[in-house]
């Protein structure tokens, strides 16, 4: 086999790894410890295998891309990345969730600070790359300009500056899976999720079912981005206010504005509501995360559309998921249960004002030990006339609403828009 | 190994399927067939896995959600889509490009119309998923309202609405790869690219190694979603104008607006280009590719963005490459030379207005074949204070600008906010 032009090593092709083919055994990970060194280092690099000590590969399913570029010969396979200047522009944790091995299980507690805390490791030539990375930005809304001038928030010069830009600390945060703590979170066993796990991506990583003493996966899907408002003391002071919205990534409504659902105009409502909170002496916390209609995938949202646009008696509030599940077979697969884990990142154990009036996050958050004061749903006016459909679906399958729960006749009269208008 | 609770079916697991365990051969995919039935069906389905055709499986990254959806019992894992009234809202090709089989090769031009296409294999059981989604939508963006205030454009009342809604015709894609044409395309030995995709991401799917009868791949990673404004029968009318914009997905600014990058404004842009070159008696197209991070992830990205903003001498545009290049090996991983395939698909031979300043993709849309006729770049006023270390940046390495491109000295003076401020 040719190599040359690429950026492969020639070597021998190895399909499925077992524990008994290496001599050397890797660094074991002993997933909820306190003490980093002791928890042990995620290591995903493929600049030296024998370090591997988890399933996959960095970078989500960008990890994809990083092998094109090896192919073309653009990137080397043995590259290490120079981490110089890169470590967080904030400080987040420890905190005691940390170190509770079923509190965080999709996501790694320390990858922000790898180069902090695995200074030897790194010395003795371990490749570990941060699955974390901690930002500042400033950030600036078309709706938030609007709302100053309407006079809903207030430009202070500190948190919001002149003109709407809005100071924010983020981090954005690959998936780390530790595959027992997600197999309890679901509630079935290891074996059985790593088989699915296999065998329903068509037979994605056989490691899933050969290396039973490797248990971190870093699957190839999006990851999620967290946006601070305020002082980070803040997110997890007992006397101080906290704004928390939790917000799925729909494209259609975030980036281009489609009026079907409110998804951006109540993300707007919940920065809003963090800013506020941020300046009464609290702080606000946005977490967006990638999973694009209910991840299910984009197709799959607008094969439904079309469904239920077309469906006899058109687009109806009372037939809103059952068109979902005739393409897709549920009606969500996000996995709620899995979303909490960033918020026990940032050591929160209170949320003030949830912008959310979904019951499945709300359930999830609050089982996962988290306290929840108060539940904010999206104002009437933010509305768009076509999501009327969905939100007075969701309020009656379990939305909360502090206004009526739509019964069988009023969700049968909702409609929305046909596909020729 | 029990499978009590979940939706799997017990059964003896594959780790490595080879070619001679088959006895019934799956149906054979002859790329670039101008027959969609002598060209075969995409057959990605884990219903049945004697039919399918492909390595991996459908959704791009949510399969593995699926996994989850299955592992949980949520989800049967032989559940069929019901596509009922599912099909395209607008009819889009076929063209000649689809009976090129180096023309397209990241995408099934038969994608959306496989329910017509295919309709006697559905007939004979087989579960053939459509990778195309064709809706329609109304969007609205706040710069949309801004822009027909300042009378940039004009409100038409069948395009553009009252109130901003601007119609548009949207189409959600998934990638499909055939193998050979993606080797060929990045010049390299398909043995090479399969080995790479298998390696360089930690083993995933060593079906890319072990069935080399297979040629069609479906990666896990995101697709992109097609934005049609104006009349369909316009974009491959020889007669009538066509503006485009293709644009790769930036979270932080498409969605928050940050100020450190020219994304947000330049994508509005376009979409006025597009209004505009519409009401003319065109139409106008956005492409939005999830390549978050140029293709390096997000994580990568706020690396970077650190490592910019606190090397000596603050944030400057002649260091803009470098510090990616640091980080990630590679400036960019976006691979440029597949992008194309999507305008291919839409029958594009012309673009009168491409609103893009990028030479990478300039460079790949005119080497496909396909006619530029206009560059426009993004207006100055549109540029972030802070984005002004990128675009600069960015002219120097071989941007389209129509002003001045800006020499060492110039570039060295070009500086952005530090993380402090």
């Amino acid at each position: 086999m040719s190599t040359h032009k690429t950026g492969l090593k020639s070597k021998h092709i190895v399909l499925t790894s077992h524990p008994v083919r290496f001599g050397q055994k890797p660094l074991p990970v002993q997933w909820g410890e306190a003490d980093p060194f002791k928890r042990g280092a995620i290591i995903g690099t493929l600049t030296n295998s024998a370090h591997r000590n988890v399933i996959g590969t960095h970078s989500g399913s960008y990890g994809v891309y990083r092998a094109l570029a090896v192919a073309s010969g653009q990137l080397q396979s043995d590259h290490r990345a120079d981490l110089t200047n890169t470590s967080p522009a904030e400080h987040i944790g420890p905190h005691p969730s940390w170190s509770d091995p079923d509190r965080i299980v999709s996501l790694d507690p320390f990858g922000a600070i790898v180069g902090e805390v695995y200074t030897d490791l790194y010395q003795q030539g371990y490749d570990i790359r941060p699955t974390i990375a901690v930002t500042k930005a400033h950030i600036n809304m078309p709706e938030l300009q609007e709302a100053i001038i309407k006079g809903r928030i207030q430009v202070d010069g500190k948190i919001l500056k002149p003109g709407g830009d809005l100071v924010v600390t983020k981090a954005a945060i690959e998936p780390v899976w530790y595959l027992p703590g997600i197999a309890r979170r679901l509630g079935v066993s290891e074996a059985d999720l790593r088989r699915a796990l296999f065998e329903q991506t068509g037979g994605m990583f056989p490691e899933l079912v050969t290396r039973s003493d490797l248990h971190v996966f870093l699957p190839p899907i999006g990851g999620l981005t967290v946006y601070m408002v305020g002082d980070i003391a803040a997110i997890t002071a007992p006397d101080r206010p906290l704004a928390v919205r939790v917000h799925d990534e729909c494209n259609g409504s975030d980036v281009f504005g489609s009026d079907i659902c409110t998804c951006r105009p109540y993300l707007v409502h919940g920065i809003e509501a963090c800013i506020q909170t941020a300046q009464e002496g609290g702080a606000g916390v946005i977490v967006y995360l990638r999973k694009e209609g209910r991840a299910l995938g984009e197709v799959t949202k607008f094969l439904v559309y079309n469904a239920r646009k077309r469906q006899a008696g058109g687009d109806r509030a009372d037939a809103y998921f059952a068109r979902t599940e005739c393409v897709a077979g549920v009606q969500d697969m996000r996995f709620q249960e899995l979303m909490p884990d960033v918020l026990h990142w940032l050591g929160i154990t209170r949320i003030d004002r949830f912008i959310s009036m979904s019951n499945m996050k709300y359930n999830a958050i609050t089982q996962s030990g988290i306290e929840i004061v108060e539940r904010v749903p999206i104002p009437e006016d933010l509305i768009p006339a076509d999501a009327k459909v969905e939100i007075e679906a969701k309020k009656a399958a379990g939305y909360y609403t502090n206004g009526t729960v739509p019964d069988e006749v009023t969700l049968a009269e909702i409609k929305g828009r046909s596909l020729v208008e």
